[in-house]
């Protein structure tokens, strides 16, 4: 078998998507996932020009060694858009082999070791009576866990909170203040316990905006309300500073969704520094390096938690359901659902049903394209936010 | 004064080269550097599509809030190909500052430190003669630093030494055995410093090829010949690799050349694992980053020795030269000058004199371009080699 | 350009100030601060006997050469006077640099990174009547953060609290009890909450009174009331002192007004033991080192707080808003004004509105100085206090 | 008794020294050595200015007190300058306490520990010959233990070596090449060795020229001719540095010359990093500090060899003797003397015989001035050499 055809097919049906079909001489197609929101058109060069061509004529069924070759071969290694860039063409490599073999994709990563995937979904509002109503709609749908995000009193823009509008073609700039957050967050947790109970598993997401010692005192504070985790409270990319974090609370924390490959994870893993992996597999070189991450994670008992907004394909999630059921030490998988118009275009193959997610039983990857529709959405450029302190000072978005 | 004009040109004159070119409303024009070999039209369209446009309009004179914006503001951070787009908005930035102050760069980093830029040239040889006689060539030319590389007994192609033709359009694929390459590499220096003398500083790059066992082993079989350094000896995104190089050999140690952030570097300077830092100001953000790393990298009496081969443009090149003058811990720079056809296109404005470089005085960079020669050199792809052992297997380049 | 003159000059506007002045043959003149407050004529001597007559001749330009040349030259590195010293000329030389550039000093430094630059005032009171009253009269210039100082039941001279005279050219000598002040200051911070709300950033500074253990102590009877930060809780210059504070609590930490080189923070700062560098340009190597600084502390997330009381002039207080308006981890500047009378001999350039200070857009630091005033306010010799215990044991101040 | 007078003494005898004299009002007169070469006036403005005036009318008993008021109360703390005026203060008030007590000096410190105090000379020479001169020269003025510094091929002016004259009124500047002194060294002991035998015990100074990489290598090349100790060979503010040298040899290791308070030696007395602290009692508070730095040694079974050219005074090198002749963990004193004019000024009671130092049996120190003899030799200022690579760079001296 070899490969024939590989091209990159670049769409917005509600938001942009990059994806990777390969095609070989026996009719299988593979597809994958090359998302990078924001950076949509950088992944499609980098595959179309620089990876793509390489694969004409290649052995589909050497998935490891093509991993290595695209991540080794580079020379320039690491980073989002090279490991999208591989990702996108080792899932579409699995989704053939596991055709091939006339098998849904979980069963040559093992088999199922449970029944079904366990998701969290996203509540948030601009105060307390909002951010209740968000929580029962999640709950009206389903989800059996909830990350909660909330208006700061004193900011209009707040990452996950409704924004207002912006220069048109240009990014949103959101506003932050770390002092009113930390004084606000607490109480907000103290009322949604006392709201909906002990039992409802919290999530909540700092996205990366506090210093190692912010972290500690806001991971402190949020002890009593039992959360499911705390997630990325501080720049990672500096390893070492969860290590403070870590020493001063036993709050669970999860981090990784910026990650791109195992080596970002080397000191949080090896010193204990976190619970939950994040790295989704769209980001981080595809189902082949996070089946390794898993498994490394695995030996110091700490579980997957999958980034999975709709900024990843649902081909990228579909991999990552997948992955979900088969693996020992799956945790939770994050899924907010697709724009309708991204049903248009993709046909995911797994269903969502009472907070969980369950692969399609076909074989392969279980997702298919509707090229028609895909047309009818073309790219459009956007821009992800950034972020300002109130002086004027660019902050972690 | 405002931006009102940002630019990618792309080229190819003897190789490929991607350049920013920032223009404001009062006619200062700056130029960057974003070429990433290999993978340049990733950089051109992260730069084109995703990073220009929100620049129309902004002050150039707030390089330092600027890169914040691209860097935290990306939100996927890191990798070579986002970092080389920055470094080339940083870099046209400080061409346009440093004209507008009527000074060449050296003088807006703190003035020259040193007379002049010591450089190293590139020696390589299938067998001793020829290398001998690349040396001998280098001399000739003024290099007084000469890095060593030479072929490997059994193996066809090797990383440096002169290759055959390959498939048309494909990468070449070359070969490696690491058993012979511990066993042959020890006599070569052996034979150079023979021939060559005590006095003449030699270089050597393993190109990422050892684990750190091995590594440690070539480092103690080196050591009789009195490196200036050991270059790259393994794989170092893995940092802590190196701590086992070290323990066993007090050979310098250089490393970074495909790295792109401080991150990268934060065991390997604190733990005292290397002796120079070879980042490109090209691929690691710009002189706002590189300039920061190397004051960090002063403080552990670590020095700079910044990759140089013609795979990063005369625009990088003269940021370097810059910078070489500037820091005080400078230590040597790599340097093997372009192919003819760049000298039509970019006229550096820095001078390569009896092995050093010296800046040009002309505010700014001191580079200019030739747009007209440019259109007749246009861009052509091509691959980076990689490498497979002997028995087929994927290994580093 | 060549230096052609460099003098000091040593006033006394309400408080003494040590000015250095840098002259050019081409009429570029720069200044410097070089005030140690207690200790001035030691570094006006080591300037004008030691190292400014080394300077003529020399090249203005060449700033980093000049800085390793007064720092290793000196062979008895380091220290307040050494490092003072060497500030002045710094400044002065940036001074020069920026207006040749015709550019204010900020924009060589990077550009702007944010629109202002943060300030905190001095309230104490007595007791707490006196203090609310003073935090209003701060909160009436504009303040927006304060730091909260309080006399202490049973002590009469308290660091920061009004004073009754002493023996007339000799130290005033203040009193002290631990124990007094653990027990007090938990219960005047929990008044100023009740009195100014949970918004008001409030600040206090130990003055290296306490132990490791009455440190960690009083940082975690603090953490209810929020503070901005903990300052100087225990002798610093036995770094490792601070493990045992940052073990116990979260509070944010400040440190190192009266450190003078980056060795005095390497372990703080790369163990993470602190969230705030306080060293003032004047006392640290000038802009050169202070940016270094800056640079190092933020790949640890740890932002400026730098010193600025009266005790050092305005020539280094501009300095600090150039670079607090440059770096992007800038985190609070110290501001307290000056006496009327140095408002005669200096003219600062900078504004103070709404608690934030605006460098001056002239060219260089923006500092002029009127020398004939300053002949109208000679130096005075004057002390610092110092401290001792309830039994006459000689404490830190 | 009271402290009735206090002054500074500054003459230049062949050097430049700055002594303190305190007087009592039971006419008791203490003498303290505050000499800081190359910046003597700032030392003794330092004490005139800002110091001996506090003094006056105090105890002179009080020396513990005086120390932790002059260390603690200076507020900006540590430093040469600082700690050389404390120490010359702490001088004087121990001597004038040994002449009360109507005992010398060492007998208050736990009286004598050994019969005599082993010193080392200095030997160098341009070339082999030279160096083998002054090798005989000092056994024959009784050296049983020798430092060597020798020329290196290629350098004009290195350390220690005979200097041609320079721009009269500025500093020498020496060249170096730290390339050319790592190959020439070694063969230089070897040389040494095979003439004057194994047993003579043999010093090096590196003078803090070495990054530590450098260090550890010329320490393992070293190790064959059994080194007494190896000095300064790399700049030791850095404390951790000496890891690198520790890991890779078992050279013995002296440190310290430039160090001024014990914090500097925290981390290398702890980590075990060194075997000698080298501090003169004149740089670094005085007899009460050196007492208490050698005591903490001694838990470590680190030893004393503390610094001892001429350029600090007679008075600073009775204080060592008598330290030297009473701890227990002394290891070996340097000296070497001093010009013949300095003997017309100081009268320092100690006797050099057989290479070894005994001190004066006279009460106090034991040293005399005459003043009417320093009246002839006035302070002229001189500066310290500084050192440029050979493209200029500044280079640690």
């Amino acid at each position: 078998m070899k490969i024939v055809d590989a091209s990159v097919l670049v769409c917005g049906p509600g938001r942009n998507y990059v994806t990777v079909r390969i095609e070989t001489d026996e009719g299988v197609t593979g597809l994958g996932d090359a998302t990078l929101n924001g950076r949509e058109l950088s992944v499609a060069a980098y595959l179309s020009e620089h990876v793509l061509p390489t694969l004409i004529g290649g052995d589909p069924q050497r998935i490891e060694d093509t991993w290595q070759q695209l991540y080794r071969g580079a020379y320039w290694r690491r980073g989002p858009v090279t490991m999208a860039a591989i990702a996108a063409v080792d899932l579409a490599l699995w989704d053939i082999k596991a055709k091939v073999a006339g098998l849904p994709l979980y069963q040559l990563l093992g088999g199922a070791s449970r029944d079904r995937v366990r998701t969290y979904g996203h509540a948030a509002g601009r105060d307390l009576p909002e951010l209740f109503d968000s929580v029962r709609a999640r709950q009206a749908e389903g989800y059996q866990a909830i990350r909660i995000q909330s208006g700061i009193p004193g900011l209009q823009r707040v990452y996950s909170i409704a924004q207002t509008e912006n220069t048109p073609g240009m990014p949103v700039v959101e506003d932050w203040d770390t002092a009113a957050y930390l004084r606000h967050i607490p109480g907000v947790f103290e009322a949604v316990r006392n709201e909906f109970g002990p039992e409802l598993p919290l999530l909540h997401d700092v996205h990366h905006r506090l210093t190692p010692q912010q972290s500690a005192r806001l991971a402190k504070s949020l002890e009593p309300y039992d959360l499911f985790w705390l997630e990325d409270c501080t720049p990672a990319e500096d390893q070492s500073a969860l290590r403070l974090v870590r020493q001063h609370s036993t709050i669970p924390l999860a981090i990784g969704e910026v990650f791109n490959t195992v080596f970002d994870y080397q000191t949080l893993i090896t010193e204990r520094l976190i619970d939950f992996v994040r790295s989704p597999v769209t980001h981080f070189g595809g189902v082949t390096a996070v089946k390794k991450l898993l498994d490394f994670a695995a030996l110091y008992q700490i579980r997957s938690g999958l980034h999975g907004p709709a900024d990843i394909s649902p081909v990228g999630m579909a991999a990552a359901v997948h992955l979900g059921l088969a693996v020992h030490n799956f945790g939770i998988q994050e899924y907010s659902g697709y724009p309708a118009q991204a049903a248009e275009v993709f046909h995911p193959g797994y269903t969502f049903t009472d907070g969980h997610l369950r692969p399609s039983e076909a074989p392969g990857l279980g997702v298919t394209l509707d090229e028609q529709a895909m047309a009818a959405h073309p790219y459009r450029r956007d821009y992800l936010p950034y972020n300002r302190l109130l002086d004027g000072t660019l902050h972690d978005w």
